[in-house]
């Protein structure tokens, strides 16, 4: 049970301190890039901060695309798998509206994800090369345990990584949960188009599962 | 008696080093978010300087929230509580009056925290969140010795998250010695709201300590 | 086999991500220095992401510079390091390509080298230079097995330093493959000058290998 | 005699790519704070390139200030100081004179160290100021074993504090050798006031290495 607590306070963080970061940023400065660079370390340093803490207690996937990775890995239940994207997405719902009160309503944004070019296909693309490789990234430095000391740093940097590039196309999601929370309270096209920030980030972890277990297996190829 | 010299030095350099920097960074450019984002490193980055040095001989706290979530934890005794944040508080009172002294003046500030949007009640909600938070990475990165070796690093970018996120609103205090310093200077609204930086970051430390000594214990819940 | 699919994914993600953040940032900030840290710092950031995941597979060179202070090094076979650096070459045009495909042309260029005020035999210096420097950092980091935990951080970090300085002088390769990627698409003075970013990285690779054998042989000079 | 070869090249390092980062910054960005940040981190990431590189052969002090304090704490022979000392020198003249050489000149400066507000006094203040913490950094993240891995990190993000906050001031030296090879091609009110730069740093390297002895003795104050 404790695991889904860590869960859902981890997701509600990263929403509300990285997503916040994106929207309270946006509306003082002249240069975009300042702008884009301190929201792409928010989202670096919440899992920073969050996979030293929970993520003794969960692991701190905090996110439905590093969940799906680890169950297609083997290295998680569909149990736990359920319980955690419910307490993922239960945890981001939580986090935007506590930034929607801190914010006084939705004028600045929540942070939330948008198209690319206004293209459904460019989007879906753009997400699932992102996702597959944050996701590629853990995969990789969760799978030796001498670098467990690092990993919490270097799946942060990555994140940090797909959105100093990202966050010019899609604003980038690579994370269901972290989509559809500020999606929720935005609606708009933000809600009717959340489905893409979806699937893609899934269908994005599951490659980059499936990637890592032929590059990682024993078997020469 | 060495580590109340070893609080009462990083809590000098802290409010010298990172409120001088949002001091002089402010006046300088013409796009808030660098500066921000400068001053968010020189918070995170005075913490990973002390932190490998008086904190081998201390733990580093310099910082009144991070010592009572240690108080409450039950990793300190009531007597080294007093004697650390007498300590900070110097500390902080040396490291404004030195700012002041070296910047001639207070014209530029001495990085002083500011109520948001001149709310007590949303600036107390902003600080406790903030501050647990922060309070609760620190607890997690030193509950397991093998994090030793990177736990500056982890505690210093978390404290750089907070400010990322925080400077909008308060000026991000999470900490009453180093809200207290400069305002004890600069008088007027700064040392009327003081209090506010006070309660908030106390609050929010012990309830990170909670909430951690929940997510962390061994029985299930 | 697979070493060489890794070098394939490694070296396309740098020129996407990288090269890519190079050619977005630039269209859209007043302020040149914001978009060159977004560059500088995604350069390194890719390496911190791909050093802990297919690092475990072929350490990571996706860089034929690097790839060649390895063979100078003894640390690398012949056959093996024609393998490795066909794979980044057909990595960077890859990536190269997918970056044209999703930014839907070469209007904002594509992250490629340029000479530095016009001068080859500057630029020669210039690239010399910055890839003995990158190179020397990863031959002492990966000479010492207890560095093994941070190397990926220290080696992102230090292609992170190259870029500071660089960018304002030749945008800075040090790596032949994700030079050449990007001049492929572009043609014009970008090819035609890639000789220049393909002939100076391998020689301060080289030079950097000799140095560090200098350095480090037990025999006292 | 290669911890000497060492030294040179690590200095020679820390002007060419630190030093001309801030003389090619400062020329082409509207907002000060932005080159005052990338200047930070030019001068933090030589120290992470260098000491997990040459570190490995000479402990990479590249800077008087550093080898003083290693011989006040008696961790070197005055034999070494002086070769170290020297070879120091030699490198950042080397390093400046290559800094000229490709800018073709010293219009853009040479990163050279400027007094603070015209005070000799207030610049003598700032500077041992800065070395001091830097220094007891320096100290303290040697002092343990289990820190040796992520020492150059530690080292080099505190070097780039120093010049967040005092950038603004001096421009920071810290560091005698890095003041005075810009400063002799400089000429002028750079080397008129060189010596500045040059007695502060050790005072303050002294001061660290005395206040270190004082903390770290097992004797209870």
């Amino acid at each position: 049970m404790k695991k889904y607590v860590a869960e859902f306070i981890g997701t509600l963080v990263l929403v509300l301190f990285a997503c916040g970061t994106a929207a309270v940023v946006g509306c003082n400065g002249a240069d975009p890039n300042a702008a884009y660079l301190m929201t792409a370390l928010a989202f670096g340093l919440v899992i920073v901060a969050m996979a030293y803490s929970i993520g003794n207690i969960s692991g701190c996937h905090i996110n439905p695309a590093v969940s799906i990775a680890m169950l297609v890995s083997g290295k998680m239940s569909v149990k736990d798998f359920v319980g955690y994207v419910v307490a993922q997405f239960l945890g981001a719902i939580a986090g935007a509206a506590i930034l929607m009160g801190i914010l006084g309503g939705t004028e600045l944004g929540l942070g939330q994800n948008g198209l690319f070019e206004g293209s459904i296909v460019r989007s879906l693309i753009v997400e699932i090369i992102l996702t597959f490789v944050f996701v590629l990234a853990i995969l990789g430095v969760t799978s030796k345990p001498e670098f467990s000391k690092v990993a919490g740093l270097v799946i942060g940097f990555s994140l940090t990584l797909v959105h100093i590039i990202g966050i010019h196309f899609t604003g980038t999601s690579v994370n269901p949960a972290r989509s559809f929370g500020p999606a929720l309270f935005m609606g708009g096209d933000a809600l009717a188009n959340v489905w893409v920030f979806i699937v893609a980030p899934l269908v994005g972890g599951v490659l980059a599962a499936l990637v890592w277990k032929f590059l990682s297996s024993k078997k020469e190829a």
